[in-house]
């Protein structure tokens, strides 16, 4: 049984949301600690209602857990995940050290939920940007072979973390008042702008959260003949993620049946009446844990063409809602043994 | 020779620049009289120098007027424009009301600046969309001929008039301060968000905004063969619109020789080193006539394909500033008679 849990990087902005819905989805256990670095240790949580401390990250940490949800930058979890692994506890690792190694299984659980069975300790959750493009490819690829696609993002703030946010807010009141402020989290003024660059330069004049969309996406379909064309941009907006995706598939999908197909698919929930102004929104779908789907329409330049807006809280289903699933997998797959 | 103009729209965002054009460019003429709206009637405005009182827009205003340069809305100008054109007026309107009109020339001077010859008195402007893609697509066309484009638009409130921008600023301080705001121009809330709608519900799921940018692009180009997939999506962004371009050409370009087509074409300033953190952005963008180009790269989707992201701002180049090109073109070729 997995019944005891460790959440690594209890205290940040993801981390908090996964204390949350480990709450909302009653999510089984029988002991939980809270993890962080050394400057967020003894901080006080209240998780169904009991009182935790939260405690420093280190080796020991890991002894008599089963699974361990983490979300820490990059180089936190290259180390704290062999620690854990070698105390025979599993990870589940939101960040993005882990995605692309031949061992570790990439998993959206609407997606490839069978990838889980071949972890060897570790199990990763994909980049933002990435989990809700692949959910909503999910149905087309089963119905008629994804075989390309061009996405371009409209990235919000908080995925640039809590000074991500402050950023788009305390830039906001700046240039409201004309008063000086240096932003943290952006290269450049976020606020009435919008940043064509998320990451650094990785491959070809792509940035890495460009080439994540493009590896992940293969990853997770289990197939590199799916061909991704991907632009990332960052958009003066708080939180929740939209993608405009064009996909090209083996046979022409119709907008009827391409409905049909997002309607019945778990997770993915479709917006879309242009002509009442309905169509998913950052505002409208910010705290919940679906992908929004509307605009779905003919791609008019190619008859395999399908193009639609795709909507979803990065820092739910792009993040911790994702690892929670996946933990809750690992539960079921176990008492399924 | 063209030397008495009317200035019609004169007291909008878009009149107040082309007036500024009109002086920064040292446009040449004898008489100048600005003409508006019943409303707006009566207002001084200062001119190269000198105080004018705008004048009431009715047929009789075009007498003796050569050339006349109109941004108005829809209705008015197709009311205004058969005044003039009687009265031996040349129309150079911003609005979409003539753009798709048979005998009525679409015109981006870089573009299809032998267009205008064949005008029979009206003269139309582009859409702010469209203008600034076509700029960018041109030099593309002409070394490897476009066959398809899938464009994502990024677009300002700026463009949505006066009380766009105030809907943003106002919303924002809403937002920030926690107080109420009515939206005006828009039917969501812009601040902090995005409206995947600009227009109206069109044709098959696309709105007029995304029509026009088919449309109009095909009849700039000559080339109904010109395969376009546009989504609009208005942005939280004061001024400037942006557009993720994708195009497929009949050979391969690089990315060298797009940079070099790119670089020799007048009208365009490419800013395009991502390493260093810099590209096109609104802020950076805004109050300039060119149309900026950065993020070239080839598209990792089709070896034919090339992608890049492109700004400009949508008042000037995506407006006024293309109109007065246009009315400097007629005055060129009369000119040269």
């Amino acid at each position: 049984m997995y019944e005891n849990l460790a959440i690594v990087g209890a205290t940040g902005a993801v981390g908090r949301l996964i204390r949350q819905l480990l709450e909302e989805r009653k999510f089984p256990y029988k002991t939980i600690k809270f993890l962080a670095s050394k400057r967020s240790a003894g901080t006080e949580i209240t998780f169904n209602g009991q009182t935790h401390i939260v405690e420093e990250l280190t080796p020991e940490s890991f002894a008599g857990v089963d699974i361990a949800i983490g979300s820490t930058p990059d180089d936190a979890a290259a180390e704290f995940a062999p620690w854990a692994v070698e105390r025979g506890c599993i990870v589940v690792d939101e960040s993005g050290y882990w995605r692309m190694k031949e061992d570790v299984p990439l998993v959206v659980p609407e997606v490839n939920p069978e990838a889980i069975r071949n972890h060897k300790g570790i199990i990763s959750s994909p980049n933002c940007s990435t989990t809700q493009m692949v959910v909503a490819m999910k149905p087309l690829h089963d119905a008629a072979k994804i075989k390309r696609v061009v996405v371009s993002t409209y990235q919000a703030t908080s995925g640039a973390g809590v000074a991500g946010e402050k950023d788009l807010v305390e830039g906001a009141k700046s240039v409201l008042n004309q008063t000086p402020y240096e932003y943290q989290a952006f290269k450049h003024q976020i606020a009435f702008n919008l940043i064509p660059q998320i990451g650094s330069e990785k491959y070809e004049g792509y940035t890495s959260e460009e080439m994540k969309m493009v590896h992940e996406t293969q990853k997770i379909f289990g197939d590199d003949s799916i061909q991704v064309c991907p632009t990332c941009v960052r958009v003066p907006v708080t939180n929740c993620h939209s993608e405009t995706i064009l996909v090209e598939t083996e046979r022409p999908i119709s907008v009827a049946e391409a409905r049909e197909l997002f309607e019945k698919t778990e997770g993915i929930t479709v917006v879309d009446n242009l002509g009442a102004g309905e169509y998913p929104m950052p505002l409208t779908c910010s705290n919940k844990n679906d992908v929004f789907i509307g605009r779905i329409r003919k791609d008019l330049s190619n008859p395999n063409g399908l193009t639609f807006w795709c909507v979803s809280d990065n820092l739910r289903k792009g993040a911790a809602t994702n690892a929670v699933q996946i933990a809750e997998l690992l539960v079921r797959s176990q008492a399924a043994v």
